[in-house]
């Protein structure tokens, strides 16, 4: 995220100190909305009130949104009431609807009898949709025509209409009860003669997703056929809104973020990491870091019952833990990312199997060579140095089983693999692989 | 990437055989280029090329870049060399571009001949631009104008032009020199009185980015300013060419995935997980793997030295090290992924390194109850069983601590954090740890 300008922001206060509004105004409109959120970022939220209240309320409601979404909140609550009601009205439905959400419900009861009917209803049906599923990703701001008009028409039509940037480029057809009957793009109606009428034009049955689709898959399909936008239907096949590609992708994006920080044993921070809170820091990190803890303490109770009169194996155990946890958290993230891109599903599971199998024997393989080599140098025979490169083979050939298999159990159960996995993957491998070498070394030793 | 469609793989196979040209056209115009390709992708390539045939050539290059790119590959090498010609002249010149890059480069001096000059001109330009860099992300096909004709005209000299639908809704304003010095949309365009001039209706000094600009620093501005697309230039802000919305959506997608592998010690794959090749899964995972199965035999050699009288305190070697392992990967990737993302800079690191300190000694304290607790069970006494919290403290503060800076390090050498981070993290809390609890089992209880 840019950081603000801290440059113009002196010379921002002294026009705000002299109320120089045509200055102000004359700023705020040569440049794009996410500049002026940029530029006026380190202003007191008082200040920035007063340079919105310089702005047409259209304007406020462009610039809004580019603010970071805690500042969002911040303002929202340090604002006039009188304010919020036109900002919110003006503001885009998706923007607005990620803005709501965030807010004290409390708080959005208060604000929505500001807001003019038509608008209360879009709000309360956006609101309404589960956090991840198409409905919390579109807007109900889409251009529509009828079929049965002609290209020339249907420009005029749109001329009319107005609508914003992001959404007059691809245009819905509907029928009479609103159905999703075809497509066409503004492109396409350009281009065309004018007498033309728009049934022809028009690409019938459009891809489309259902309102509680989830976000996955919109982004799936709209990464693959390289749209717009796409339309969001109801179960009767009804328009209902379309979710745009700068929506889609901020939550890729965030999703990567989410993700990453997930397969690393933090549950997701949701913001940025700078401007996260420590307590949610250290709250978000502990509880992984706990329960990891936990599984690591299981190891150690078992390892505490170990009475070996092999002293020298006791060097080896990070070692066998270290190649199991690994080569397991190698395939936990490989399983995962493909299973959250698309690129394999739970059906695939055989296949993955197959491959974390094979993989396992040849990289156990290729470790346990190194592992005999380094045995040889502390065992006190050949032979006896053995159990080393046997205890890798086998460790690493069920670190990458058990990473393969826990996240496919945990999507087939509906849980979310990337949080899940990591937890479990350290657990099993980790006490498998103790109690692994320790049986090992008992049969070949003792 | 969704699979093929088997169902309709025999229907294709019937309608190739009776060589029914005109059904095979039909099928390929209703549908998009995307499905058609998702259809089609069971067919041999010999029956692919047969299907491609029937259809103009404007229609086999939109189809063709939706083929996954090793298939792409297998389809240019198996076709005859006349068909290539025509098929890379009309494909989008940045599909074309990540195509030849994946090509054997004699291939490519084989194919360039067949292509018209005025393409060729431009296939080597691209080609030329390093990977990741802003040049290679895009497309030389866009809408231009001049900024002295009405909206009207410029309307009329869309038509003509009829650029593809990626390129024809942004339209950049040059000057006699070909340098940018405006932006206008159709959307602006359609709206305006057609007598209004192009130079008052567009804005001026557009956002744009630098040839040679990092792939991630496009990404961030297309998406903090919501574009479809973003104009790239040359040094004398010359427009070159533009990245489209589309192609910044793969990109993110890709890298979030390449970047998960890279944490978790493996390079990226750069292709489906189903699809590797095996003998490249092997060696991108077993590298790595063995990178850190050579920290791990460090580890080992340390510990292999330490001939402590105290026999409890093994139980507890994998549980230390797992304490700072984990907290330095969550560290190390919070810290990867913000500098991914833009949401920190290496500037910030003064920030960082206090959040982190600070962070390290919550979760090392809140860790060291815990483990205190354990350590009574197995220690002899209670004053020694503080060795266990004391070390635990200390480990999990020095994998805040190295896991944060790690990649600040690597970034500021020019090296990629995400990919170096995992093993010298590894490496480096591994031995120390293990040092560091020799070191307090010796002070408190020798």
């Amino acid at each position: 995220m840019p950081t603000a300008n801290p440059i113009l922001i002196p010379e921002l206060r002294v026009m705000l100190g002299e109320g120089d509004a045509n200055g102000l105004r004359e700023v705020a409109r040569e440049l794009h909305p996410a500049t002026v959120a940029d530029f006026s970022e380190g202003l007191e939220d008082a200040e920035l009130w007063q340079l919105l209240d310089c702005l047409p309320v259209e304007r406020q409601a462009e610039i809004f949104p580019y603010f970071s979404m805690p500042r969002q909140v911040e303002l929202v609550q340090a604002a006039d009431r009188s304010h919020l009601g036109p900002l919110i009205e003006w503001m885009a439905a998706d923007n607005r609807d990620d803005l709501l959400r965030e807010l004290d419900p409390d708080l959005v009861e208060e604000i929505l009898p500001l807001v003019a009917k038509a608008e209360r209803h879009d709000i309360r049906m956006l609101l309404s949709c589960p956090e991840g599923s198409a409905g919390a990703l579109m807007t109900t701001e889409y251009a529509s025509l009828p079929a049965d008009i002609t290209a020339g028409e249907a420009v005029a039509r749109l001329r009319s209409q107005a609508p914003n940037s992001e959404s007059i480029y691809y245009i819905y057809v509907l029928d009479s009860d609103r159905k999703l009957v075809g497509f066409v793009s503004l492109r396409d109606l350009i281009l065309a003669r004018p007498t033309a009428l728009v049934s022809d034009l028009m690409q019938r049955d459009p891809i489309s997703v259902r309102l509680e689709e989830p976000s996955d898959r919109v982004v799936e399909k709209l990464a693959r056929f390289d749209f717009l936008a796409i339309p969001v239907v109801d179960e009767h096949n009804r328009l209902v809104g379309i979710v745009t590609h700068d929506d889609v992708l901020d939550t890729v994006r965030q999703d990567a973020t989410d993700d990453a920080q997930r397969i690393a044993a933090i549950s997701p921070l949701g913001e940025s990491y700078l401007e996260a809170a420590l307590v949610s820091m250290t709250w978000k990190r502990g509880v992984w870091l706990a329960i990891l803890f936990a599984t690591a303490a299981l190891t150690a109770m078992v390892l505490a019952k170990w009475e070996s009169p092999h002293v020298w194996l006791v060097a080896f155990i990070p070692l066998v833990i270290a190649s199991g946890g690994n080569s397991g958290n190698q395939s936990a993230t490989l399983v995962i990312t493909a299973l959250s891109t698309g690129d394999c599903k739970l059906s695939d599971w055989p296949r993955i199997l197959r491959r974390e199998f094979v993989l396992g024997l040849l990289l156990g393989g290729l470790l346990a060579i190194p592992g005999y080599c380094l045995a040889l140098a502390y065992a006190p025979t050949a032979a006896a140095a053995l159990v080393i490169p046997l205890t890798i083979l086998g460790v690493v050939m069920m670190g990458t089983m058990v990473g393969s298999v826990l996240p496919l159990v945990f999507r087939s159960i509906g849980l979310d693999p990337a949080l899940m996995s990591n937890p479990f993957v350290s657990a099993i491998v980790d006490i498998v692989g103790i109690v692994l070498y320790m049986l090992i070394a008992l049969v070949m030793l003792d």
